[in-house]
């Protein structure tokens, strides 16, 4: 097992009912609000109108900033950050998805930084303070809840870039599964790839580490299992709260202990969320299955093997690569059951510029831990994936 | 899923080399030491003089309390919180395992208490501050290095207590797997039967939950794998360190999420340590395995049964009370080849008075949630164990 650091603060209220704490305990965080969301969706589930009651009640004043996009913008980040100085904010509290949380903790960081608060996820300057940020989860996805990372897209400069610090884990978190019972089809299953996607990305690693592998085994059980229940019955209690909590801790620092981050998958999605503004787990739908069959080989045959025996319950044989392959057949199966794209003309993307893609994606003209891939390599994967 | 409440702030560094971090991490948390330790063991593996430099180099002034024993007693708890005020002490470092970590916990509350400290273990009083306390751990088993929890032994009344708080969470704790490398075979043995019963005491439930029951079965199947291995060979870096990995996790509150507490364990133990100051591993060893045989029944059948299967790798099949107690006969055979004590007699309890440790045992007059237990189940699960 290689060194690893675990440190992860965020407290977490989960169940039914959770967001009826959120004035007494916002209190002990701050006294003026900033309160971020998207669009209506809030409103239609009675969720906005508990947080209205709940910050009145403890007698808490707020401002509101909505409309936050998937995909959200460097240009709402901006604004939030703008009306925090303005009026004195001391807590950005984000109601919503992996988007809205993420907004908030980039006008968190922003709102303690005298300049554009694009300089920080460009790496241009290192924050030394935040806002604190609370959240309300109603989209079980991203695990920005309980993570110290945010993504940002700037569409102008066509760049989605994430960046992760301990000042950006929210100080609480309220994970209401009931919240995500009118979260669609589609949207659900964004959620469920996304999830996975955070788990293969330290799975699949050349690092032996027992204990990890058994554990992100778990989690990509839970949602297999209980992702294709949510989509038939999207009022499962069973079924939304293990895919809520699965997501949070799909990417919390437990499945990534003492292991390499591969980070193909995410970085070669924020590149296409970046250039075409697809749903982040549409992109990830699309890179991940061709990623696997094409990195498959004698060099990682042996954790794909894994894969397919411990989540997919193919039966072993002799024959590795051939269960390796069935595994990988599986989750092009899983995706396409769930109703999720599998190639990019599915989300419209036709005759992409390649060259651009990769140049994008690659960093000292490579990318990945698990298989390190040159530009070419993620031409080749792309290609099969047009 | 229950609702739950999940908060865990301690800070862990795990791997080799680790505990030359701990002057520059020290000096953030105090600048006035208590070190607290056991006997000799630390200096033998050189640990004490790692710790020493550490201290010196970075102006850490530093008072000593050796001598912590197993079960650690009151009055250790009180002679170091009576140090800790008369020294000005602002940070208690706990080296060692469980029990010393657990008596630097009882200290760092003893310190900013006024009264006797046995009074917060017997609830006589709720602590409201308590010194920052950091651990350097050398033993894998209690999982006291990444919770709150701190369990104290007052002999002349014959009362074995634990108390959790948030309080008691060490800020950081250093977990070097190499540190474990000279623990004795029978020591190495109590930590996984410790660790085990740990996980036992939430995957045993009644209560429905996936995603908790594969991350339990996970953390089982590393120490059931790690442990014959670590036996054999003592410096296997990959079983120590999944070893102690695993057995931080399963009490640090990942094993208990949406989940009752089943405390007949612990709970059963903790009177015959009292009276008899067996090796708490020893006692865990004693009463899991008759435990389980004795409340198999047809409300308890489907958990033994999933038990059987997904830990012990028990072939499915039709009659499940068969396949459960097949499950339940894999502990038994399992703890025997650790070299670890299965009945009383082994750790010369004889002829014990089996009504004052069911009396003491129960609240109420029962024990225990995933089948609950009267003071007869007791003394029969006891019998059995004679």
């Amino acid at each position: 097992m290689k060194n690893f650091e675990f440190h992860n603060p965020t407290k977490i209220y989960f169940g039914t009912e959770t967001t009826k704490k959120l004035g007494t305990l916002l209190k002990d965080v701050g006294k003026r609000v900033l309160l971020v969301y998207g669009r209506s969706s809030i409103k239609k589930i009675g969720l906005y109108s508990t947080v209205i009651d709940q910050l009145e009640a403890a007698n808490i004043a707020y401002f509101e900033l909505s409309g936050v996009k998937p995909n959200p913008r460097i240009e709402t980040v901006r604004k939030g950050a703008k009306m925090c100085k303005e009026n004195n904010i001391d807590v950005v509290l984000g109601v919503g998805g992996g988007s809205v949380i993420d907004c908030s903790k980039g006008i968190a960081l922003g709102a303690k930084y005298d300049g554009d608060p694009w300089d920080i996820y460009m790496r241009k300057e290192t924050p030394k303070a935040a806002l604190p940020v609370v959240s309300i989860l109603t989209l079980s996805a991203t695990g920005t809840e309980m993570n110290g990372n945010s993504v940002i897209t700037n569409l102008k400069e066509k760049k989605k870039k994430g960046f992760g610090s301990i000042l950006s884990y929210p100080v609480f978190s309220i994970l209401d599964p009931t919240h995500t019972y009118s979260v669609s089809k589609h949207q659900t299953g964004c959620g469920i790839v996304d999830s996975l996607t955070h788990v293969y990305e330290f799975y699949f690693s050349q690092d032996d580490n027992y204990l990890n592998n058994r554990i992100c085994e778990s989690i990509m059980k839970t949602v297999i299992h209980y992702g294709p229940i949510a989509l038939k019955d999207p009022n499962n209690y069973e079924a939304r709260s293990n895919l809520m909590f699965s997501s949070t801790l799909a990417l919390n620092g437990l499945t990534g202990f003492g292991k390499d981050f591969d980070g193909y998958n995410h970085t070669t999605e924020h590149v296409l969320s970046a250039y075409w503004d697809i749903a982040h787990g549409d992109g990830l739908a699309i890179t991940a299955p061709h990623w696997m069959s094409y990195i498959l080989d004698k060099t990682t045959v042996d954790k794909f093997y894994e894969f397919a025996v411990n989540v997919w319950g193919i039966k072993p044989g002799k024959d590795r690569m051939k269960v390796a392959n069935q595994g990988i057949r599986k989750v092009f199966d899983f995706y396409e059951s769930l109703g999720m794209p599998l190639y990019l003309k599915d989300v419209n993307i036709t005759d992409p510029d390649l060259d651009l893609i990769a140049e994008e994606a690659v960093t000292n003209n490579a990318l990945g831990k698990f298989k390190v891939l040159t530009k070419q390599d993620i031409k080749n994967i792309l290609k099969n994936a047009l």
